[in-house]
Parts: structure tokens; C-alpha cells; sequence
């Protein structure tokens, strides 16, 4: 714990929403405040006090800072002039709570600032496997990870030989399916937004195939150039007209998982799909699903990927920005594609 | 068989496609024409020839008479000068098979005329029970049998007690999945286009409550009124707007199965949903399938609904126009639900 002792009154930087919002989250809508905080569980509480070392930047944080008007059922809502939480890297520094110690790494929700208290630690996973990087518990290790393992095994059913198709493949998800499908057997094709991240897919991913959508005028001839054949499997996170020239493109009885829509959270009115009838006509499944529902995967997920990663048979590509201050434009980032893979903050070493 | 010998020559009233369409059937699409048969089968021949009893008007025949850029993948299309085809119940009058002989009654696809030679009889079921009426095998326990048994019993796995929704309730399917899924103890509530058509599903099919989704200016207020709680299984035929208000209505988890998306077909551009999103947030599965894939199911479809039929615990309501002149006209009434039932059009007596 080097300078800090349990007891201590220490300053506690922290970024704190300024108010709910409508639209697309701005750098300015959080702010960064210091205040201070007891190195300490009070007395009686079964809390744990952690020192923050990573936070990581998701897609979904910004429904929490959505008006009432907004909302969806499910979330919990951020609250103005308070720290934001979400997924990060801590080390336990004291605790109240029998199934932790002063000293542990831990993962899970936390705060956006320096040092937490964390009322219910019962969401906090114990990290047994330090011989990798702790950032990965925000990525490969963590929600990223499950959300792609349910996707590609459970959701998805991926089998050898299929023709899979990832959008938003490059990022914290997206690039794992990818990796996932390939050591499968399948062949891989990613669409992405850069030129640069079109070549990490290609030579550093070992996709298939991958192809910029944002100088494709038809996606729909993109999609049939890579899949002239056809898609059994499209792992959706974009939403819009690329899940609307995908329809076009399934082989009968093809699946899609659904994690997210990233292109149409802020839209006023979400994009027209012309081809839903296309679920009909093709006897498509389309799941949604959420990594919340598949926890029980986390000791598989770490299982297989673990020794995966010690082989360097699967790559993660981390955007990590350095500094609680230069959370806000991180996070904000996320929604004009900005991060090259997965997005997260390095609050302090440890 | 009557005045008809085998060997005979005779008149054959045929329904003929002018020629190929775009947007909706209109009645003077089709026309009546008289041309010549022998009661006979070819020499050599394994085909059969019948005398067409009951013709079925399904919607998915719109399709088949498409001009070639609007034609969907997976069907055959009819042949302008031609007689269309679709399923129908008919009667054996000589038969090159082996399967079949003369004075057997079949099920399956056959032509709009009065005799027809079949080339392919391997489509044709025999009917083996003949205490129920012979229309039945165009709805019940046809190809509207099968699409509501798979829904509701295979792709939509409904259990006792879920809240569950049909539109186009009182159609050749819906009436059948609204039944099945109060003889699995659901609550069931359907939508229809009318008064007349809301009575008989309350009053004569045993739906729990039904609703005229033309009289609701909103249909998610209309939704949140019959299920204050969410729908845990919604049986999709016609699409666009209602679809739209129904994802807003899901639970969390539920099933949406999908045969058709009748108010969708013909639009020039399907009607924009702005709630797909809500399949990623509620984690829905959507599911399309067609009868199709589910012919397996034929055998226990007969085993299910014949005890029903006969202890009058299964209604099954038709529309029945009598003479294959009065076939284009209602034919053409499905796809402003002109039809009250499954419609269907009696070309002759056994």
C-alpha cells in the first residue's frame, strides 16, 4: 500500500456527473472534484475500502446518465454531483467483509475516483490469476470477456466451418468473438471504422477478412463480396443499417446475437429496418442477450482463455488512457469510435 | 366418383394467372378459363389425378405470382397462362403411385381447377380420418395446423400460465395458437380488425380478451391495458406497428415467434420500428420459422387436435366460398381481412 495506511485521511479525486442528460454523453457533462476519504471500514460495516487502479469505459454507462424520459427499466441511474461507477480493477486496502482482505485484487463495480468504499461487496470477484496483465480483468477477464464467451458458445452456438460476421469488431467485444470464432474453425470477417483498425483486425486479430463500413456505399454489396455464400452467425453491436444489410445477407436458418446497438442508442428516432421480414422468410434466431444473465460462464470463460492468453494465441488490444482526470474523455470517445480496442483508465499502479 | 370415368374427357374450370404483379393481388389478376382433361393418368406415368374438393387461400400465394425483382428466395413462382397452385383436399380418380389409388382422399398442394394431374404426389397426405370435416385438412389439420402447433409448441415453448399475445387472432393460425395456448392454461389475448372478429375470439374461441387494433390510436396503451405485467410469448403475423408496440411489452426474456408479417408485404417500404432495441435490452428471443421445417410435427398435430375436434373442446372457424369462379375474389379478400376465418373456397363435392 506504499504511502497510504489504513486510517489515513487521504484527498480522493473523483469525477462526478454534472447532470442528467439527453443525447450523446459530452467531456463536460462530467466533471473532476477532490475530496477526501478514511483509508478505513467504519466500524460494524461489511464493507471493503479499495484503492482504484483501472475503471473501465463501457457503452452502457451512458443509459445511467440518461433523464427520467430516457430511461430504460433494468438500469440504475447515476446521480448528479456524485462519483459515476462502473467496471474496474481495485486493491482491497481494508474490509469489513469476511470474504476479503486488505491486499486482495478484486474486479467489479466501483467508483470513478481514487478510493471507494463499496457498501456491497458480494459483486466484487476475487482475482486468483495475477501473472497476467490486471487490466484484463476490465476487458478478457472481465464483463468484455463473458459478454463474448456467452455470444460465441452459449448465445450463438458457433460451430467449426460457419461463416461468421462481427460488427464493432475491434472493440472490447468484438475483437474476443472474433478470436473466439476463429480458434472454432470459422471463417471471420469484421467490419470496423478505420483504416487502422481494419489492418488490426487483419494482422494482428487474425480475422478473416475485415472492411471499414464508413467507405462502403452499400453494405449490402460489402456483405455479399465477403459472404457470397452467406452468414450463419452475425454478432451485432451496431444496430441500424448494418443489421438491416445483414438481414439481406443470412443463410436460412442463420443466427444473430444481439449485445447492443451502439449506432442507434442516441438517434431521436432510431434508423427504418426495411428487411425484418427477412427473420421470417429466412427462419433466422435473433437472441438479445446480456453478460448479467451469464455469469455462471466466468469460471469457463477463465478456463479457456486463460491459458490462451500465457500461449499468445489470443491477442487484447487495450486503449488505456492514464489518469482519473482523463476518464471523462475516454468514456465520451467510445461513442465517436475514438479507442482503438478496449477503452479503460489506469487510475494508479499498484 | 359419379358422373366422372375414369378415361373421360371433360370440362376443367381453371383459375389462370394474367400475368406477374407488383404491390397487392387485385381480383382481375387472375382469371377463369376452361380447358380439357382426360380422367387419366398417363401411361407409365407416377403421377395421380384428382378432383379438387376445397381449395386454401393463404397469403403467402401473393408471393408466388411476384414479378421477378420483388421475389424472395425459397419460393417457386407461378406461371402467367397457367393455373396457380396452393393446398388444397381432393380425391383420388386414378393414380400411376403406389402410395395412392383411386377414391383416396389427400391433402397438400394441387392446382385452382377442377381435376388436376399431379406430377409430384409425394407432396400428398393421405387423409385417414373422415369423421371430421374435409375442409379441416386446408386449416386445422393442414398447413395453418402445423404453422400453430410448431409455434406454439416447438418454437415457442409456451408454458402454463404465460401471458401470451396473437395478432391476426382470428386467422386460419391465429385461432388455432390462441386455443392451444388456453389448453396450456396461458392467458391469451388477441387482436383482429373487427368488431365481429373481436366477439368471436372472446366468445367463441375462448381467448381470455381480444381487441380491434384498428380502433386504438395507440396500440403500446392498448398492450399495457390487456398485460399491465408484459407479454412472455407473442405470436407474430403481421408486423410494422403492432410489432413495434409489442417489443415495448415484452417481459424480460420473452419470445417473440414470427410465421408472417402480413401488414408488411406490400408495403414500398416497410414500416420503420423505432424498438428493436428493446430485443438487446429485454433479452428477447426472436424467432422466424415456417411450417416448412416442422412437417415432423404432422403426426403429433392429429394426435392432439382430433380428440379436441371430435369433443367440440377445439373450434376451428371457415370462411368457405362455394365455386372456383368466387376463388380469385377471395383469394384477393385476405389481404384487407376481408375474411372472417380461415379462408378457404369448396370447388366440389366428394
Amino acid at each position: 500500500m506504499g504511502k497510504n495506511n489504513v486510517g489515513d485521511e487521504v484527498q480522493n479525486k473523483q469525477v462526478i456527473l454534472r447532470d442528467y442528460i439527453t443525447g450523446y454523453p459530452r467531456e463536460d457533462d462530467l466533471y473532476i472534484s477532490t475530496s477526501k476519504i478514511k483509508l478505513e471500514v467504519p466500524q460494524g460495516s461489511n464493507a471493503v475500502l479499495v484503492k482504484n487502479l483501472y475503471l473501465s469505459c463501457d457503452p452502457t454507462m451512458q443509459f445511467r446518465m440518461r433523464k427520467a424520459e430516457y430511461r430504460l427499466s433494468g438500469y440504475y441511474y447515476y446521480v448528479p454531483g456524485s462519483p459515476i461507477n462502473g467496471f474496474g480493477v481495485a486493491k482491497v486496502l481494508d474490509s469489513g467483509h469476511p470474504s476479503f482482505s486488505a491486499g486482495d485484487l478484486v474486479w467489479g463495480t466501483t467508483f470513478w475516483e481514487e478510493y471507494s468504499l463499496i457498501q456491497n461487496p458480494e459483486k466484487l470477484y476475487k482475482i486468483q490469476h495475477t501473472d497476467v496483465p490486471l487490466s484484463y480483468y476490465t476487458g478478457i477477464l472481465g464483463m468484455p470477456g463473458i459478454t463474448a464467451y456467452a455470444g460465441i458458445f452459449e448465445v450463438g452456438c458457433v460451430k467449426k466451418g460457419e461463416c461468421v460476421f462481427i460488427s464493432a469488431a475491434s472493440g472490447a467485444v468484438g475483437q474476443l468473438t472474433g478470436q473466439f470464432a476463429k480458434l472454432l474453425g470459422c471463417y471471420v470477417v469484421g467490419s470496423a471504422g478505420s483504416q487502422e483498425k481494419v489492418d488490426l483486425l487483419k494482422n494482428k486479430l487474425g480475422f478473416d477478412d475485415a472492411f471499414n463500413y464508413k467507405e462502403e456505399v452499400d453494405l449490402d454489396a460489402a456483405l455479399k463480396r465477403y459472404f457470397p455464400e452467406g452468414i450463419d452467425f452475425y454478432f451485432e453491436q451496431v444496430g441500424g443499417k448494418m443489421l438491416d444489410a445483414v438481414l439481406l445477407n443470412m443463410k436460412d436458418h442463420g443466427r444473430i446475437a444481439i449485445c447492443g446497438m451502439i449506432s442507434q442508442y442516441n438517434l431521436p428516432h432510431p434508423e427504418a429496418l426495411e428487411n425484418l421480414l427477412h427473420i421470417a422468410f429466412k427462419r433466422l434466431t435473433v437472441k438479445g442477450f446480456s453478460q448479467r444473465d451469464h455469469y455462471h460462464l466466468y469460471p469457463k470463460l477463465l478456463e479457456t482463455v486463460l491459458p490462451y492468453i500465457r500461449e499468445h494465441k489470443l491477442v487484447y488490444v487495450e486503449d488505456i488512457v492514464e489518469g482519473l482526470e482523463n476518464g471523462p474523455a475516454a468514456l465520451v470517445g467510445l461513442f465517436s469510435g475514438r479507442n482503438f480496442g478496449k477503452q479503460l483508465v489506469k487510475v494508479a499502479s499498484e
